[in-house]
Parts: C-alpha cells; sequence; structure tokens
C-alpha cells in the first residue's frame, strides 16, 4: 500500500445519463495516475449489483467509492451501508428543482452511514477529494496534489493578468 | 385472497424514534382488522436485514409496505428496488428543515420503481391509503372506508355544530 | 375480480398541455394490457365533471385513478375526496417554480384523504405503482411486473456494459 | 346593496384548529358591522357541502368568502370553483414547512379560477381585504375603512412616542 | 355607481417589461368593458409619482387597482398604503429564484395593509378576481362572470372531447 | 465632517416588536460614540412619514440609515427610494419562514436603488457595517474599528484558551 | 479626501465568468469618475493573494470594496475578515440552484464581519451602493447621484409616456 | 504511518457555542483511539490564525481536518485553501433557516477546492467519515469500523426486538 499505482477508485453512477457530468472526474483521477473502475449501477434498478459491488469493494482493492445519482439520489447511501470505504456522493442535476433533491438525499445521511457530499453536479471536485483521501495512504500523491493547486493558482492569476490588460489610459475596456 | 382478514401490511421504521408517528396509522390499520407486522430496520444500518425483509414480503403474506423514515429517508426506495408490492413512503420531520429532505428522498424516486408517498408525518394517511389498495382485492375492505370517510365527515359536520353555538345574538361569542 | 383483462384505470389531466408528460403512462398501462380511461378534466373549471367523475368511478369499473395537474395542483385531491378508490397523483412541473408547488399541493394532504404521490412529472412511475396496486386484486399483474422489473435491470446492465467497451488499454476513452 | 348593513362575509374553515387565527378577523369584520357567517367546512372531508355551500353563497346574500386551511390547502380554490364571488384564502401555518404548502396550494391557482390570497396565517388582513372588496358596493364601509387605517397610523405612532421616551441625556436607556 | 361602464381598474407595472406578462390581464378587461388605465410606475424609482396615484386613484374613479412587479416587488404594497382601495397584487418572474422573491414580497404584507396576491405571472387571474370585485358594486359584471366561466369549462370540454377522438379500438392513439 | 462625533446614523423599525433584535445594534453605535437616532415607522402603516423622514435624512444630518423590518419587509427598499444616503436593511425573522421573506424583499431590490442588506436578525452587523461607512468621512472610526476587530478576535482566542484547558492527559473531557 | 477624483474602488471577482455580470458595475463607477480597480482573486484557488489584498486595500488607496462570487461565494466574506473597509458582496447565479446558495453563502455572516449584500447578480446596484457610501467622504458624488436618480426616474416616466401613446380611442392597442 | 495510534484528526469550530454539536465527534473518534485536536478559530473573526493552521497541520501531523460552522459557514471552505489534507465540513444549524446557509456555504464549493459535506448537525458522521478516510492510510482503522458497524446494526435490531415484544395476541400494545 505504497505506490501509488496502486490507489484505486470506482465511480459508480446511478445511470448513464449522469456519463458527460462525470468525464472530467474520470480524466482528472487519471491524470494523477489512479486506477478507475466506472459502471452503470442503479441503487434500485440493480440493487442487488449495487449491494455485491459495495461489499467487494474492499477486496477488489478499491480504495475510495465516488457515486453520483440525481432526483432521490439513494446510491451513494446504499453503497456506503454496505462497506466502510470512504463513499464520496456526487448530487447530479435532473429536470426539476436543480439538483436540491440530490443534494439532500445524499448528504442528508442518518447518524452511522456518512456519504462525503461536493457540490450538485461537482465531480470534478469529487476526483480532487478522493486524491486527498488517497494521499492518507498513498503519500506521493499529497506532492502531486500540491503542484495541481499551484497550477489552478496560475490559472487564476494567468486571467487576472489578462484581465489587467484591458485597462487602458485608466480606464477599462470591456 | 377473498376474505379481508388475510390483508396484511407492513410496516418499516428506520429508527424507533418513529414509533410515536406511526402509533395512528397502526391502530387505523388493527380498527379495519388488518394483519400488521411492525419493524425497525434502517436502509443503511442493517441494509441487508431490509433487502431481505422486501425481497421475502410477497412471500410471507405480505399485500403493502409502509416505510417511514427521515432525513435522506432512503428506507421506503429500498425496499420498493427489492419487491413488486406497492410501497408507501412516510417522510418523517426531523431535526432540521423541516421533513423536506425527507420528503425529496422518498417521493423523486427515479423512472422504474415508485414509492406511494404521503405528507411529511402523514402516517394516518398511509394506513388509510393502504386500506384503499387493500381494497382492490379485498372488497369487503372498501365498503368499511365507506363508512370510515363518512365518520370523518360526521366529525368535521359535529365540529361545525359546535361552532354554530358560539353565536349569540348575531354576534360570534368566541 | 380475477382476470386482469378486467383492470380499468382512469387517468385524469388538469389540462390538454400534460399529455405530453402521460404519454408514456398511458402506453405503459397499455403494454399490461390494463384498460386505460383518459380524460381532461378540471378540479378548478369543471368542478362538477370533476367531483361525478369520481363519485362514479368505483361503479364504472375503475380500480385506480392517475391525476396529474400543475401549480396549486387540487384534481387529484379533490378526486380523492369523492371516492375511496387509491389516487396516484403526479406533480406537473410548469413554468415557474419548478413543480414544487404541485408537489406540496398533491402530497401534503390532510389527514383522512391520502393522495399516492409520486415524483415531479413522474408520470410513468404513476402507472407502475398502479400496476403493483392493481397486483394486489388481479395476481397476473404481479408476475408481468417482475418481467418488467427484470427488463429494466436488463437494460441498466446493457448500458453498464456499453460503458466497459471504452476502457481501453486501461483508460476511458470518453 | 346600498346599506352596509347588508354587506355578508362568510368566513369557511378547514378544521376547528384554525379558529385561534381566525378570531381577530371575525373581530374585526364585526366592528364594521359586517354579517359574518363562520363555518367548518373541509375541502375533502365533506367535499359535497363545500361545494353545496359556495353554489349557493350568492344567492344566499353572501358578498366576500374568506376560506383558510392548512397543508394542502385546497378549500380556497374548491369554493372559487363553484361561485363567482370574490375568494378570500388565508394560508394557515401547521405543523411543518412554515406554511409554505398552505400559501403555493392556495396561491398558485390555474388560469381562470383567482383566490385572493393574503400571507401565511393572515387571517386579519383577510378581514380588512374583505372590507376593501365590499366597499366597492358598500361606499360606507370605505369611510371606515379610511378611519380604521388612522387608528393604526396612530398606534404605530404612539409606539414611536413611547420609544422616543427612552432617550436620556442623549443616549437610548434601553 | 351601478352601470358597468364605470367600473375603472388602474393596472400599474414597476417596468414596461413587465407589459407582456400584463397583456392578457389587459384584454380580459377589456372584453368585460371595463375602463382600464395602465401605468409604468417604479416604488423605488418614482416614488411620489406612485404615491400620489394612489392617494388620488379613489377621487379618478378608479375602483381597484392591479400592480405587477418582480423581484422585491414592493409597488403593490406601497400603493396599498396609500388608498383604502383593494389592490391586487401580480408577482412576476424574473431572471432568478423563478418569481418566488416577488411573491413573498407581496403576499406577506404585515397586518394592516392587504394585498390581494394571485400566482406568479397570474395576470389573466388579476383581471379576473379585478371582475369579482367589481361585481359587488356592479352587479351585472357578475352575469358576465358567469358566461365567461362556462366558456372556461366548455373549453376544457372540448379539449377533452379532442381527445377522447384519439381512442382507436380502444388503444390511445397518442 | 470631520470631527467623529458628527456621525450620525437612524435606526428605523417597522414595528416596536423588533426592538430586542435592534438593542444590540443601537447599544455598539453607542459604543463608537456615534448619534444615533431611532424611531418606529411602517412603510405601509405610516407611509408619508417614512417618506418624511428619508426626504430629510440628509439635510437633519444623518449619514447613514438602519431599517429593519419582518416578512414583506418593504421599509429599507420605501426609504432608499426617497434618499441618496446609504441605507442597510436588516431582514427580521417572524413568526413563519425564518425570515426568508423578509430576506427577500430586503436584498432582491430592483436596479437603481440598492439596499446594503445583512444576515436576517443581524442588527450587530448593520452597526458594525455602518461604522464601516462612516469610516469613508470620518477617518478616526476607522481606527476605532480596528481595535473593535482585534477585540472580536480576542474573544476568539480566549475562548479556544478556554477550551485547550479541557484536554486532560491527552483526553477532552467535555 | 475631499476631491472626489481620489474615490476608488475595487472590483473583486472569484472567476473572470462573473465578468460580464460586473460589466454594468464597472461603466457605472467610471461614470460617477470613481477609479477602478478591478481584478480576478479567488477565495479558494489563490488565498493568499486575496488575503494580501484586503489587508493592503486601505493603504493602497482603496475606499470601498465589491466582490462577486457564485455556488458558495466566500469571496466577500474573506475579504471583510481581512479588513475594515466596507465589502459590497455580489451573489452571482450559477448553473444550479439560481444564486440562492451565493446569496445565503454571502449575507449570512457571522456576527462581527458584515457583507453588504445586492441582489443576486445585482452588480450595479453594487456600483450605486458604493457612490452611496463614498459619500460620505465625499460629498460631490451626493450630488451627481442626484442628478443619476433623477435620471432613472425619468427613463421610468418616459416608458410611461410611451406606453400611453398605445391608448387609442380608449382601447389598449398592445 | 503505519501505526493507527499515530492518526490524527484535527476538530476546528467558528464558535464555541458548536461544541455541544461537535462532543459526540470527538468522543467517537477517541473511542478510535485517534489523537484529537480541538481548536476555537473563526474563518472571519481570527482568519490569519485560521489560514496559519491550515498551512501547518499537514506537517504538525494531522490527517484529516473537521470543521464546523454555521450560517455563513466560510471555514471548512478557507481551510481547504491552505492544505492537501482532506477537509470534512459539518453545517450548524443557527437560529434561521435551519442550517440550510451553512449547508449550501459548505458543500457547494467551486471547482477546486472540495469540501467533504455532511448532514445539517451530522458532527457524529464526520467522525466516522474521518475514520473511513484514515482507514487508506491506517489499515487496522477498517477493522475496527467494521466491529462499529456491526454494533450500529445490532443496536437497530435490538430495539426492533424490544418493539416485537409488544405485540401481544396478534395486537400492538402501543
Amino acid at each position: 500500500m505504497c505506490s501509488s499505482k496502486d490507489a484505486r477508485v470506482a465511480i459508480v453512477m446511478g445511470s448513464d445519463s449522469d456519463l458527460p457530468t462525470l468525464k472530467g472526474c474520470i480524466k482528472l483521477l487519471q491524470e494523477f495516475n489512479i486506477k478507475v473502475d466506472v459502471m452503470v449501477c442503479s441503487a434500485h434498478r440493480t440493487p442487488e449489483k449495487a449491494s455485491d459491488f459495495a461489499k467487494k469493494a474492499e477486496e477488489n482493492g478499491i480504495d475510495v467509492i465516488i457515486a453520483a445519482a440525481g432526483k432521490a439520489a439513494h446510491l451513494p447511501g446504499v453503497l456506503a451501508a454496505y462497506t466502510t470505504l470512504p463513499v464520496i456522493g456526487v448530487p447530479i442535476k435532473s429536470s426539476t428543482l436543480d439538483g436540491m433533491d440530490a443534494l439532500l438525499s445524499i448528504v442528508q445521511m442518518p447518524s452511522g452511514i456518512p456519504v462525503a457530499t461536493v457540490a450538485i453536479d461537482g465531480a470534478e471536485n469529487a476526483a480532487i477529494l478522493a486524491v486527498q483521501i488517497l494521499s492518507v495512504g498513498y503519500p506521493g500523491l499529497r506532492e502531486e496534489m500540491k503542484s495541481f493547486k499551484k497550477k489552478l493558482a496560475l490559472k487564476v492569476e494567468e486571467k487576472n493578468q489578462a484581465l489587467q490588460s484591458k485597462l487602458v489610459d485608466g480606464k477599462w475596456d470591456i
């Protein structure tokens, strides 16, 4: 449990319509050279597959589970019920209620079974959180994350510089 | 499947703290001479018991399931995933958000697996809905329900009469 | 009351603008060979027609009523007031508030008169719930529902298989 | 239709538990010497009584209807469906959701059948609005309402004067 | 105050961007041969014009005021503060919050100064409510309103008939 | 406009029931030796007094206005309409909706007339904001505010120290 | 601190995607001949730059800070923590929740550190509020603001006049 | 980084009034023999202490940070900005809005800086999540967590057994 090449994250989505939202999450984890399993699996339509997956996740080498779902989003909580691995929940915005239903269905877990919830449609943050969690056991990832955050800061600063160039003769040319 | 003595409803609650809210529901079903199973069973803390219960509910003679839970209330949806029996969900108000979290977690079920949702803390209505559903197979119950509704109407009218007595000399003495 | 050919569901909508949302519901019930009445009827603009319909629904052979409405969606509750048949309510999303007004107007029914509420725009789930309710009296439908749910699970698994094919040389090609 | 002694308002409440909220409304109308009918009548438990009342309200001399209800508050809308009299709706706060369910169930009426909605638990304002509406036909009431509003303003000013007396040596002694 | 030709309604909007929402309202009132004043007037940008208008509305022959505004929609309440005429408030949906801000800013008026609130963007209902209010003093309008409501009911029934024609050989062709 | 002794803030409340919430605000301004006018004045019940006050506030030496109101809280916006002084709005929580109605009625001001809104019941923060605004013209106040913020930080640190003393033998004795 | 040429406002945005929303704010401040600094700076991705900016803002001649951010919008509060200058917060609407998340994250500041919050996407109002605040120290700006508000009123009246021209032969031609 | 005796969690609260909510969290972590730092530290009143703490947390041996705050709860996000350690956020319910403000302020973090959010007042779940995260690096904790979850399940089952004893002669004695 020392080389970060062994770090492994499973991404489970309740419907393949969630895939576009999750693309950035998958790519970001792969940039960190983390092994990524991706799966469509519904807490309601394929409940036994969901519970089987969660029960065996640890012995299959999974370190962290990311689960994304919309509406009455039970998937993250259902997986968390069957494993002691950390489960990150991503509320997906669907056609009504702007994702508030998914957010509350994921974050308001009762005492005993937490889900680490990120923002509505916040799949990239789920990846970053997964890397931060993995860093507890794979210290090399922490250094990579520090570089990543520096790049984020740099991008903000570059955008700021681009903005400053629009100040012409003391007036903003926007 | 003809005598209503055989009608059977299972009431499942996520926590025994939900029992006070469910008392009226249990008593009302018993007034209709319906067999009632009551069980504490958590979708998250005892998930296998929940799924086992739901999978065997039909063969155990259950006709309708009532499931009550608060917060991220997954219990009704999780049971519905494992059975084709009608599942009635009762959102329970807990210490924050006035039950809105439970309501959305129960009612906003994704396509394929419905939960028949009643009002927040609406446990008595869950009992009445169960009787109405049972009436499809146990016609005797429908007649009893008609009597029940007449009594409800009578009570409203009695309260109205009591109110009218407060009109004294054309002025309301309230 | 034994052959499922006799099962009959009435679908009532407050406005014909709700029809597109209800198409899937109608088709799904017909796939189960259930007789389907469909009607435009407003709780507010044609209240007497609504109450007449509900009062006679049972003697007209209706087993379950599905009522869909938006905004201050009174239709399901108004029908439920005049019948002891189970009434399923479908909150319709309209131009503001994302269907939250319809959801609360339908689900928050006072004690005595329940409406079995499904998700906002959840018309297909209303059909599935109707079949589950009918199964209490028409046992043949339950077996068909089990097949239906297996097909749902199969579709999820097919989508999952399609997704797995995008894992090329250990990287996700998405 | 000239003497304001003939002005008549009916107050209908969905449950007698709403009476305490409505007391101020009843008293205020009586202060304006308006005849007041008060009735407990449920849109759901006594629907025929509700529709009968509304259908006959005009011929019974009612000018304006005030209807108060909580939760899925259908009563004002149901009455409005059966009459062309102006209907004022008072959303009642109940044990959950702070009255938001009643507010939306009353105010979000579909096109064709309006309900004049006042604030949650705003029963006194319903009385004032009724007087303002009656003034269209009973001009004497308008003058009384002007006096009433002057008294309201006076009370605010008296409270302000009481407050000013707490300014002692340029410091507020509160 | 007997001929309905004398009935007069003022429609005040906070911004001319509200005009499209109010068109139906204006037309509907004109169908009832009611005199209609229309005005752009902001509670915040032209407050004195707003208060002047409201103070003189009665002596200018206005019977009912309809005021429409979005966001922190103070206009209806501000007008109501300066007149004893009935004020109908129309919350306008703007670019955020789906009109909930306007609804609460209009309906939650403090004790003493009511605004008769209709649905978000419910301008046509404001017109109907105005006619119902005017009917208290102009009885001829009530008969016209009864005809109007009959036409509404007829339209619903026509749509229902159109729908029934889609039932071909016992199957819905939709 | 140099000595901070001349700085003057008017606090206007819609109802004297708001006074307990505003006490801390008044005291805090007095600690900064700022002259404080306090007034009960309703945007709806005493609208002319409100507009008169706002119109004359500048010439009466007021620098900043703090206005507090609950429900459909129009007071801050109405005052802002009649003055170019900065107006700070304090939404007051009342018996329903937890102050959300007041917050939206105050903060969602339309373009042209801003209100500087603070938290629900955030009257002390209104005082601090007033001091920060006054500091633009009364520089002495800025130094006092820096001391004030240092004291705030010190209090947090003292509470932290008190907490640390509960760590006994490496275990928290709480 | 007398000439308004010296007045200086800093506008900080959490992301350059907020720039379109802020354009009107920048232009409006420049119309008042106020010096405007504009900066992209994230409370989370460049936290040290944010705190450095806020700590030095006063000595760099900034009088007022306007900070705009979306989602969990911490930027205004974080800046306010490091300065005693008045901080105006602009909640930005993003892809979900209609800006409600940003509004609550900005306005609900805990006791001690206020943020002067304007409407969601209310960037122009932030500029106007900044001018009103600056007027405390730069009296010339107050007169300019009075002219500005007169122009606003004039525009409303022009729109009203344009509307009145649509009244043809006593009917609205709209 | 092998013995779980070295695992260390820092709990930071924005105010000492949050301590009662956090007690269960502290005790639960100590039951797992995890070293626990507890600190009162405000993102707004002591911002430099907060950033210093977060910057040095890793070198001080902290593995996971739990941050709790109410209202505009910036503390978890501010700490996350300065560290790459996983940060768990606990939204605290305060006097208004039922904790919804804190929830949105914590969970809706912008891209780049996630906070692992648990339920409102869900401090015990924060502890459990921390243990699950620590288990990535301290495998012994995972086994202890499995025992813990078994005990949770056992408690549910015991409560269920207690409930079953109330079934007397086929009737529920409740």
